[in-house]
């Protein structure tokens, strides 16, 4: 069966008012509990990956570990992570950008393997895009080309797609 | 070549005084970043987990669920996440746990698929074993069955294994 007849939506749950009032959140539990899910998501980012000949992922703390290596092993290539301040040992790079409220501060390792190298960013959802863009501009510090950037879910009405400036990959855009 | 000759030491990395003076951080960013480490350490779980019959993968947050997916895959079942406060939505199950100051909590939902099942704890490393003793106990109290835990790590000297009554898969074992 081709991955191109999935809808990802039967395996997205969705609750209101998470984390707060007015928020809808898309949850990707029942995605990972269906090895056939699984199995059909990684297809699908693999073949529409094909064109981008790319060498490494960076996944992006925490739901984006949850494809970064599962996508990395299909495509026989490194990964590597995107975290949180405090969490990685050693010579770090950081980036900081604005939350609603504050900000935030995504953080790589100094010797991460990125300088030249074509790398996919995936996580496990876009919505403003702020995380996103953050990591991307990250990367491109450190030397990297980052061509494509790949989530499950995409809150198209967040209009994070236009700020990217590379391709966006999702499984499933939700326009509410 | 067999997974049996790996020493996964190979892939780790070591950072004296990390996070605190006195600790010696391990890192997995080298295994990450190497597919062929990856392939190696994900084919060393699947062999020394065939006699467990296991039937879902239970990933602790963050650095579990980079292995939690991958090996889900491998062996065609699901794989849930085990997370912290405020992180996932619907009605949960929850663990505290005592750490050196303080405490912690792992949280799961209440509908994940666990009743009956055989799952696998999977984290990145194992230390007191504070964390996946609470994981395993939370996973038995909504009627799961744990016959074993998997680490890429495992620092002995901390005497984790000893607490945890069940099978422990360790990769690479530090007796310092």
């Amino acid at each position: 069966m081709s991955s191109e007849l999935i809808d990802f939506g039967e395996y997205i749950a969705s609750y209101p008012d998470f984390p707060k009032p007015g928020i809808l959140f898309r949850d990707i539990s029942p995605l990972l509990a269906s090895a056939a899910g699984m199995r059909h998501a990684i297809d699908q980012f693999a073949a529409q990956l094909s064109a981008f000949d790319i060498d490494l992922i960076a996944g992006i703390e925490s739901r984006g570990f949850l494809f970064s290596t599962l996508l990395a092993s299909r495509l026989n290539i490194g990964s590597m992570m995107m975290r949180k301040p405090g969490k990685l040992p050693g010579k770090l790079v950081r980036a900081s950008y604005d939350l609603e409220y504050g900000t935030a501060e995504l953080i790589i390792q100094q010797d991460a393997p990125v300088m030249g190298r074509r790398v996919l960013l995936i996580d496990d959802l876009l919505a403003t895009g702020g995380t996103m863009i953050a990591a991307k501009s990250l990367l491109e510090t450190c030397g990297a080309i980052v061509p494509a950037c790949a989530v499950v879910i995409e809150l198209a009405a967040l209009g994070g797609r236009a700020g990217l400036d590379a391709s966006l990959i999702a499984l499933k855009t939700y326009d509410d």
